[in-house]
């Protein structure tokens, strides 16, 4: 949920004030995900008759394939798509049925469960993932590639601002 | 749901291609999102023992209260929440039942609904504003003033770049 009027509202009061500024750059961060997040939704529906955090996992899942080291828990899993385990145990539950994802018992820790796609899943993705690349490059076509970069780096400040401010109120 | 992992395999593969580019920062602006919704709503529950749509709803009535104008619908309260009139009528409805929000329906068209908050309702909310502000700029704390400046407009640049898309593939 977005407060595109509070934002204005925030906007007006006190442009020059730190919170104030802060609030307003949230609020408006808010927004563009909102509406990217809400096409995105709309589009894999229409075209793909699939959601979000399907493509979400397959597409973890895909990267995960990519990466040297261990396989994927469903413990991993879950604190990548930053979701709760409870949420993601249905939902990976159906995409094994549907013979999308493979998950099996560690066979070094029986508590621990492996998840990856199938081939079945892959080919899932892989008709998916060129035209959602093009749908967000078509939501971010105004910007320059200049502007583009900027936004990345400050985003990528923002997210260890956010991660340093959590980290010291929890006193790590 | 967010997929760090495949940020960071957009940004090896192909940094300076546009769609990879686009791709990533929006990878990174869910993300953030998310980073700091999840902080949100996990302080509303602790602090306030409140949900962040409850929390929304509340905040913009509030805004709303403030506008010159008519009286805000159950339909442009929904708009501006971005959120389908269903899931909003079953929260607003629970809002009224606990005193927080006043739903009349409207003099001039019985069809439509007309919401506001009552005294206890704003007494909620503004007990809660002043954190809610705080923990926003704690977050965003790492930010130069002149970083939060530049993440606004881009913002602002994105959002119509959005908003532009959106109609174009609409045909308006």
């Amino acid at each position: 949920m977005t407060i595109p009027v509070a934002e204005e509202r925030a906007s007006r009061a006190d442009p020059g004030h730190g919170e104030q500024a802060s609030l307003r750059t949230w609020l408006r961060l808010l927004a563009c995900t909102t509406l990217v997040e809400r096409e995105v939704r709309g589009r894999l529906r229409d075209r793909f008759d699939t959601t979000l955090p399907r493509f979400d996992v397959l597409a973890q899942l895909d990267a995960a394939s990519r990466e040297p080291g261990l396989p994927l828990t469903m413990t991993e899993l879950s604190r990548r798509l930053m979701v709760s385990n409870g949420n993601l145990t249905a939902l990976v539950e159906r995409l094994v049925q549907e013979g999308l994802v493979n998950r099996d018992t560690s066979p070094d820790d029986r508590r621990t469960q492996i998840v990856s796609l199938t081939p079945a899943g892959k080919k899932s993705l892989d008709t998916m993932t060129p035209e959602h690349q093009q749908w967000i490059a078509s939501l971010f076509s105004d910007l320059t590639s200049s502007e583009r970069k900027s936004l990345f780096e400050l985003l990528g400040k923002l997210r260890s601002s956010v991660q340093d401010s959590l980290s010291e109120d929890r006193g790590t």
